[in-house]
């Protein structure tokens, strides 16, 4: 038996073994858990201090070491996320249809969890304990495999989430480190039946590359090419407060603007302040002949500009005729992540909400707003950007399945 | 452009112009078609009459042929079920979720319809109709790749349904058929973005095959090695009732018992008697030792003989020493379709319905009840067996996805 399928099986035994466990018990647990990772916390980041060392030696981008780094003060934030968790509601048990059929049968439709979820992420431990959470609150064992770049912190992080578990009379193996090669994500993807759901999180490629050759049930998450769109009748302040907060308050996160659209009527109005506002933050600018036309520090921007998830302090613009050319740029370039307008017109912003096909669509808002904290779901597991099970930022329902249970007196079909 | 990409893009016309319909304009489009089909009704039993001599001559089985068959009652029987579609709530726009957040955003969690909805399935037409009409009534449109051996039936209902929705003033590619080639299924499975959900109907070679290749997110329906266990403490004769009922009644659909597992303490006293009234139904008994301890006409049951799907008036026995090695044996064997316990204990129901992994657990009752129509939920675009998105027979809620509306004013995030 391989590594890997030695895990499956624990991964499924754990899961079964978890179901019945109560509210109380998971939230214990997972108090436990918070606790023992305070508690760890200069271990872990000793860990830590190894990946850093090697990812610094790789010459990694100042992106991937801060996303990589752990801190006693990050650590703390992410036991607090953790306790943000014991808030929320179990779903598990949730009767979510109820109804007696003519022939005197009952039907229950009723939340059960998934059973064994599987996360492949890139290297950011949090991710390590916030997915470890969220499955653990919904009553899945996880399987997380992350990335080498973090394999010494995200084995200190679930050795000692395990140990408090364990302590806590949790079954040892609901949570469990894959080691970080090519070949145990392989046979993650095509573990159908051993892993209920798989979870990719991080960049385009590692999303599609899941996507592609998973077998396993997947969900995307997180590629956000979002946009924000200044129509012609925008309150044309608030349209670049929104602007450049979506674009330049975290560059690098998936709800962050990656490309502005400004309806013709405004133009002239607008983007002179907006490119002024943006180099301001050091925002380089790609944009079409009319957008250029303002500013000679605007790139030219191609197709692929107004394709790409720059997760950096770049974006890329055009001026359009109209809402629809607006809505079908997005339609044609976005990537179903969240997508919002600036308009006083309500007939303007019912059309965009309708007609944009997209997770999130926010009218007078920021795009970072998309986000499972912000959307009073707690803390998020990832933000679907497919329409399959869950889409926008996924929690503990998300987390879930049900089933249908049937109490009869032996009824038979005739 | 190939012919499927033209055809991918005329349904997502569709599906955009369709999403703002009313539940009026949808329901009197239903109604015209549902008038349409009995109004073409020798027409399409003329074309049906085509595809039956064909499989005649391939020598198609006679359980192909039944499923194949169209006559004028069952075209009748067909608009019906789209008419009982009209009566069903539409589920678009049903606001799922709805808070201000603390910074007063107003958000809302909304119903919308999926988009484009692909169905490949077997020689069965009725599935034609039946998966166009939920299609519609969510809002979506569908791309219907059928059987070649369907092919005639499949166009004349396709033509009868695609004039009938032009009359109502509907988009007129709602409904779109699909040559039955492997090469329009093969650009069905890779055609990510195009079609938002996939769903095979059919065998389990088909499905496994679409499971396997399909980069569309994919439906898994249909196949069930449904179980009926005989507890210890069961009614005997309701188990007796129950067996022959979902072995016999319907024994070529998804729901039909395919195996019984016998508690050994009640195995004297049920096993000859079960025996005796599925050899009188025409049954062949495939068991292990202790099963065929009991008569010299079963047959001696292989590994696979418990892993197959039947379709037919053959069963697998075992007899088992517990209801744990009832669960185990279910939980390895069965496709998380349907499973029964027969008892009156209380506590071994309690423990089946929560450790049996599967779309739906009956207790003392029918396997055959697993059916949208039986639950109460309508027509049934298929059953799925596994655990995202929907699980369970699948109606129109299950053809939908949400969207997250966000209003505000102005709100960016600091």
């Amino acid at each position: 038996m391989s590594e890997l399928r030695s895990q499956l099986a624990d991964a499924r035994a754990a899961a079964r073994a978890l179901a019945p466990f109560t509210r109380q018990a998971k939230d214990a647990a997972l108090a436990a858990v918070a606790e023992a990772l305070e508690a760890h916390a200069e271990e872990i980041v000793a860990q830590n201090a190894i990946d850093l060392a090697a990812a610094t030696e790789q010459a990694a981008s100042a992106a991937v070491l801060d996303r990589l780094t752990l801190s006693i003060e990050r650590i703390r934030s992410i036991a607090e996320g953790l306790r943000s968790i014991i808030e929320l509601d179990d779903p598990i048990g949730e009767v979510l249809d109820e109804r007696t059929l003519p022939n005197g049968l009952s039907l229950q439709k009723i939340r059960v969890p998934l059973g064994v979820v599987g996360v492949i992420y890139e290297g950011r431990p949090n991710v390590t304990v916030d997915a470890a959470g969220l499955a653990l609150k919904a009553g899945n064992s996880v399987l997380l495999r992350g990335s080498s770049i973090a394999r010494h912190s995200n084995l200190a992080l679930v050795q000692a989430m395990s140990e408090a578990l364990d302590a806590a009379g949790l079954p040892s193996h609901t949570v469990q480190f894959v080691e970080p090669t090519r070949e145990r994500a392989q046979e993650m993807m095509q573990a159908r039946g051993g892993i209920d759901l798989l979870i990719p999180r991080g960049g385009n490629d590692l999303i599609q590359t899941v996507v592609r050759e998973s077998i396993v049930p997947v969900i995307e998450t997180g590629v956000g090419n979002c946009h924000v769109y200044v129509d012609r009748a925008a309150d044309l302040q608030r349209a670049l407060d929104i602007l450049v907060n979506a674009k330049v308050q975290r560059p690098g996160v998936c709800n962050a603007a990656e490309s502005f659209l400004v309806h013709r009527d405004v133009a002239d109005a607008f983007v002179p302040k907006a490119l002024a506002a943006l180099a301001e933050n050091g925002v380089e600018v790609r944009g079409d002949d009319a957008v250029r036309s303002y500013s000679d520090d605007v790139v030219a921007a191609t197709d692929q500009d107004h394709r790409t998830e720059f997760l950096d302090l770049v974006i890329s613009g055009r001026v359009v005729g109209s809402l629809d050319e607006a809505i079908d740029h997005i339609n044609a370039y976005g990537t179903q992540h969240t997508e919002a307008i600036v308009t006083e017109d309500a007939e303007a912003s019912r059309r965009f909400v309708e007609e944009v096909d997209a997770a999130a669509v926010m009218v007078n808002a920021s795009t970072r707003f998309t986000d499972g904290g912000e959307f009073g779901m707690g803390a998020e597991i990832g933000i679907s950007t497919q329409k399959l099970h869950a889409r926008g930022p996924m929690a503990l329902p998300e987390l879930t399945t049900y089933k249908f249970v049937v109490h009869g007196t032996g009824q038979v079909r005739g």
